[in-house]
């Protein structure tokens, strides 16, 4: 079991400007993520786009601030959980809490702060008779980098850009890695996908190193243990096998609240209830921060939450030291400065 | 009497984020400092200090953080009244606030925010009898831009920046407007001020155009209306006389509350006690942010005065429109995008 003075729990930028903070009070961090990647919602849903409100920063992208706050913290060097959904948080006899992630991390911790967001962002899945014994074998939601699919049939399934994105990826795979076929299925003979993806899966299409298989599909054909094939009703009302070895499932990500409801934490309308004033949940030493709370004039907004962020920080701090501690401020602490590693350049 | 939505008091960072939010919810501001020049205590005390805790920004002096805002809440053109101090605020006859400037501006606004900081920077006073008569004319703070000192005795009283500053701006100037004479004053022979301008004080010195005198101010001497000489204790017990035309008391600036204490809104600790969840003082439609305000867990942190700003704006829209309005994100807002300006490139 890894120890540390504190997890957070959501990489999103509240998830990490809260790394920040708490690297300010001295404290070091763990960072849960269900998503490979930090960023949360601002990088997934918004990693292109343009924001306008970050003070300071006249514009930049969701993914450009993810970028910027990753810079920020380099000084905390938290330790990263990503691809990882916290699974349990409970009291620790002793002190501290222990908090697990569905894919077997165990963390002993003084303090935690949920910065969950709207919730982890988990892979859409398809419901097909059949199909979840293959779950994490043969039915999957990403390759592994550079995956050998050499002599396979893989099936992508759905119709936007995460799709459109696979099927290419797996066809322009070098050809020691690449499939025997790839195919592209979907309801309709429409993807929805940048311009560049689009003619690139068109390109593929001509050379037919990608087939588009449309319909819906019905069923998954199963052979001494192993996926074999999957059934497909066409447009025109035709039952066609599609062979299949593995079938990659790219449907998006949805945002799920999860198992975060089901750890003692008061809610209300399905947000964590804090404190204002400390971001303190309703178990003294777990704090929360960012879309995920309510408190009364709450609004969802990113500057809120890097409030948010910082007085839980301080908070935390003193809840851990057991008495008032006093702002510094970066500008004139050495203290800070040192934490920050940085040089004390302030004098004349 | 000019007209406007909101009137917004003081120009520090909280201040200039704060006309950003009311533009996103379609306010215009004109904006009330004392200083002349935005940024407030941000560019007057750590103009070239670091601050590394503004989220996104790994490290910006204050004058760099006033000179971003200022860049982003250019669309929302506000009007400035820099160099004026706010001494009046009441409600007005049929609805709306009246605000005056001890400089004699006078608004009338729907909407107020008070982002007052530790209050309005003013010239340090040097306390002599008999100087209080030329307040004004030949007792002031700063000269105008490009004023005519011709055969003037310019006596300059300070020993840190501001003064040194002030002495050599004199002994510099075009000989056409040249003082007759520039007399730095200070109890000490010792100046603390940049490097580079301790070098030009020596130079300047060196060649007569600047005299240092040392010692206590104890008087000033008047004939028929007029100041003509100040009267100095030397260290060593003597007391001369200094021939003086105009006196510059350059001792810095320091924050004074002043007459907003006065403008019967609820105050704790000499602080404008506000409710949270919307930023209103204790007079609906008055609200404040920063570092004038009290709130159980406020702290003095930048982040969280552009928190308590963009909740204070979006509070003063709906007590404007008198109902509840859905949070917009200028992401996805044609409306807020439109009064920012921005071209709509979000589709695909």
């Amino acid at each position: 079991m890894e120890t540390a003075d504190a997890v957070v729990i959501g990489a999103g930028p509240v998830g990490l400007f809260q790394v920040f903070q708490l690297g300010l009070q001295g404290l070091s961090s763990h960072v849960i993520d269900a998503l490979p990647h930090a960023g949360g919602q601002c990088a997934e849903l918004y990693g292109d786009k343009p924001i306008y409100d970050i003070p300071g920063i006249k514009v930049c992208t969701g993914q450009e601030l993810t970028d910027r706050l990753l810079d920020q913290i380099r000084p905390f060097a938290p330790q990263w959980h990503l691809g990882e959904q916290a699974s349990l948080l409970e009291p620790r006899a002793g002190g501290g809490f222990v908090v697990e992630t569905a894919q077997g991390t165990r963390l002993h911790v003084r303090t935690v702060v949920i910065a969950a967001g709207v919730g982890a962002f988990m892979p859409r899945t398809l419901k097909l008779a059949g199909l979840a014994a293959f779950h994490g074998t043969q039915m999957r939601y990403r390759l592994e980098a550079n995956e050998n699919l050499q002599g396979k049939q893989v099936v992508v399934h759905g119709g936007g850009e995460a799709a459109v994105a696979a099927a290419i990826a797996c066809a322009s795979a070098p050809e020691a890695l690449r499939p025997a076929q790839t195919t592209l299925q979907h309801r309709r003979d429409v993807f929805d996908a940048r311009v560049d993806l689009l003619a690139q899966l068109q390109t593929l299409r001509a050379a037919g190193r990608i087939q588009v298989a449309v319909g819906a599909l019905t069923d998954a054909v199963e052979q001494d243990g192993h996926l074999t094939a999957l059934v497909l009703a066409s447009p025109t009302g035709e039952c066609l096998q599609l062979p299949c070895d593995l079938l990659l499932v790219r449907l998006g990500l949805a945002p799920k609240w999860g198992p975060l409801a089901d750890w003692g934490l008061a809610l209300e309308r399905k947000q964590l209830v804090v404190d204002p004033a400390t971001f303190s949940t309703s178990v003294p030493g777990i704090h929360a921060v960012g879309d995920a709370i309510t408190y009364p004039g709450k609004r969802k907004l990113i500057v809120s939450g890097f409030h948010e962020a910082s007085l839980a920080a301080l908070a935390a701090a003193e809840w851990l030291a057991g008495h008032a501690l006093a702002l510094e401020y970066t500008t004139s602490s050495q203290r800070l400065q040192r934490r920050l590693g940085v040089s004390l350049a302030n004098g004349r």
